[in-house]
């Protein structure tokens, strides 16, 4: 089931360029997984050296590849690494079968790369509780092989969409010591999760040399405060995966620069933006800035109630200054907060303060600004200091087409 | 803002034929508080000797009246009670004002009804932020009070109406030491919250003899099994209100008695059931069977998971099978699950068990169970002896309709 869905309105023009990260080559082929007509398997091969970090779901239910790959992130870097990734079957709740498929790829792959096998990583997304036909992937994978090249990130980004109207990438330079490293990252999601479980997959790339205990806490620092900040519908993927690895085939060993991170972090919120523009019907983008909360997790709390509620998300689809239903998703969130000391802005535009409308506000003035693509909605507690940043969609009636009209 | 909003199709038939109950009377009238052409206000008078238990929204932004009725419960039952409620505004988010505005319509009611002040409830459901037009309603109290009568809770159930398609009833009669007593209630709510804030509000009376605190613990504890296991949209009202009222007039006195706790919950359960199938764009009433977790605590969080997930509720809408959104929503909640012992089933079709789907399962057999009005959802965690069951409705088109197609 994969219908023909228009490109988001909130989408990029086009795909970015981006740098060649050196290290690391990419191929992309179509197996028929699932679908027919595309290509849905990717492979990226990394040089030795390679470490590797990744975040991924903390779902009770996770899927098989998710399980493995956590297992084997600690692996020896002197080796290189690979992952292959399949759309089309999330390979999710298909039991011990699941593992045998996950088990007969990864040995696929490290037979025909000479990569040992704790060094082969694997993800799947897509329809779930169906067994994955691996013997479709295994079957491609050294003409895969033979396709590597480290131009081919596009294709990559390409293969691994399922109901994704658009490939996702990011990228950035950053100088240190007076040599550029580059970092080039991809992603694919439509939602934290979008029809029959497909997923948010995340691969960045850099040349930069990081051992992997500084790139775990780097990636884990950075992905609470973007991936783990957007939301489409709040429902969780079995199969959510972030990985970051960094080839060291720059020569350029980062500890701890600061224009690293930054460039990093830049790379992982454009890349989550756009996981969120292309939100299942999303036609709003909406930022949501809360400040002088209690602490910080407080903030987050109070952030994702709100860009988790239905009835403000169908408020913005409606271009509906419903700063009631701001309200209601605040006193409802179970952080604290003091009705009679809220304020509310929609972009510069103050809506309520102390508790009750402003004076200020003129509806007129509120509905103009709603009528824009992008959206800032700014809610300050008037506790203390905490801050939080959340970004999320809409909700349309193209969501429920997308989830409700079609039979998977 | 009311549109013409067609019957829910999950509606029941006609508004039960209710007992009376002895020792309170009901009236309802049009004050133009915001609506034109229907009636706004409802006004229960209860004689000396009737005892009051309430349970209210915990939310943090919850409305001036909620804050003062939560504060009364615990006055003197010598005297009687009157409760009354006006749709159309919810007096929330409205500061002092608001507070003044209970104030008034308290002193005006007391003064006519020759009630203390303490004994005077008050409800409002509607827009929020605006000040609630007081003086409108106080202009009708003593028309109000003239209208009363042992008959008229129907048109009480009417009046308290928003954007709810039917008017919601419930009674029971039970033979307590060879003397009869009645319980009946109304409610209005169409979902946990409906557009412009517009809330759950339940007035239930019996002319049993209860005490205070017998009153409030049966009314808490049996919330906790009904209207705290139902769901529409996951959002909280500012203003949602419980209210048992016990005015001993059929001389009986319950003391623990189960044949009366048991007639409660039944009504209890009805009214919740009533709200959830006026559920907004509602066309499925789920019921949602959680057994095997680790604790009863634990069944409702996976359930609730389950309920208010906008995939799980998307794929009824679609009458779609799609048992891997639930096992989603499972993996989702928090609470313990173990994806190889989890078994699923629609109505009495087994669709997965030990983590797989089930070699029985055929999906035109779960497709054509689908299509029916009402579905029982049953999850086995393989874990406990913990059980909870909740009840939900579909999310679809009307949904977004109500809520966002139309400015308030």
């Amino acid at each position: 089931m994969v219908q023909s869905l228009s490109r988001s309105p909130l989408a990029p023009a086009r795909f970015p360029d981006m740098p060649v990260i050196k290290g690391v080559r990419f191929a992309a082929i179509g197996a028929g997984v699932k679908y027919q007509g595309r290509t849905d398997v990717m492979l990226a091969q990394m040089d030795p050296g390679t470490t590797v970090a990744g975040v991924f779901t903390r779902s009770s239910t996770r899927s098989a590849p998710v399980l493995d790959c956590q297992s084997k992130l600690n692996g020896d870097s002197k080796d290189g690494a690979a992952i292959l990734v399949n759309s089309g079957n999330s390979n999710a709740f298909t039991g011990h079968i699941g593992q045998t498929s996950v088990a007969e790829i990864t040995a696929a792959v490290a037979d025909l790369t000479g990569l040992p096998e704790p060094r082969v990583f694997t993800a799947s997304t897509g329809v779930i509780g169906e067994p994955l036909p691996h013997d479709r992937i295994i079957a491609k994978i050294s003409e895969l092989k033979d396709g590597l090249s480290e131009t081919r990130i596009e294709d990559a980004a390409l293969a691994i969409m399922t109901t994704d109207t658009y490939a996702k990438g990011a990228s950035a330079q950053v100088v240190i010591d007076g040599q550029t490293v580059s970092i080039a990252g991809i992603a694919k999601g439509s939602g934290m999760i979008a029809p029959d479980m497909a997923t948010m997959l995340v691969y960045i790339f850099t040349d930069a040399r990081l051992e992997q205990a500084a790139l775990q806490d780097l990636l884990a620092t950075i992905c609470n405060r973007t991936f783990n900040c957007i939301t489409v519908d709040s429902d969780t993927s079995t199969s959510d995966s972030l990985m970051l690895c960094a080839t060291g085939a720059s020569g350029v060993n980062v500890k701890g620069e600061e224009a690293f991170a930054a460039a990093l972090e830049a790379i992982m919120l454009d890349l989550s933006h756009q996981v969120v523009r292309d939100g299942e019907g999303a036609t709003k983008f909406v930022e949501i800035q809360i400040t002088g909360a209690v602490t910080d997790a407080d903030a987050k709390v109070h952030g994702l109630s709100i860009a988790n509620s239905p009835l403000v998300k169908t408020a913005f689809a409606g271009e509906d200054p419903n700063w009631g239903r701001v309200v209601m998703a605040i006193g409802k969130s179970g952080a604290t907060a003091d009705r009679d000391l809220l304020s509310i802005s929609f972009g510069d535009l103050l809506v309520a303060e102390k508790g009750w409308v402003s004076p200020s506000y003129r509806e007129e003035d509120a509905a103009a600004l709603m009528k824009q693509d992008e959206i800032t909605l700014k809610v300050d507690l008037g506790l203390g200091t905490g801050r939080a940043t959340v970004w999320t969609c809409d909700l349309t009636h193209g969501y429920i087409s997308i989830n409700a009209d079609y039979r998977s």
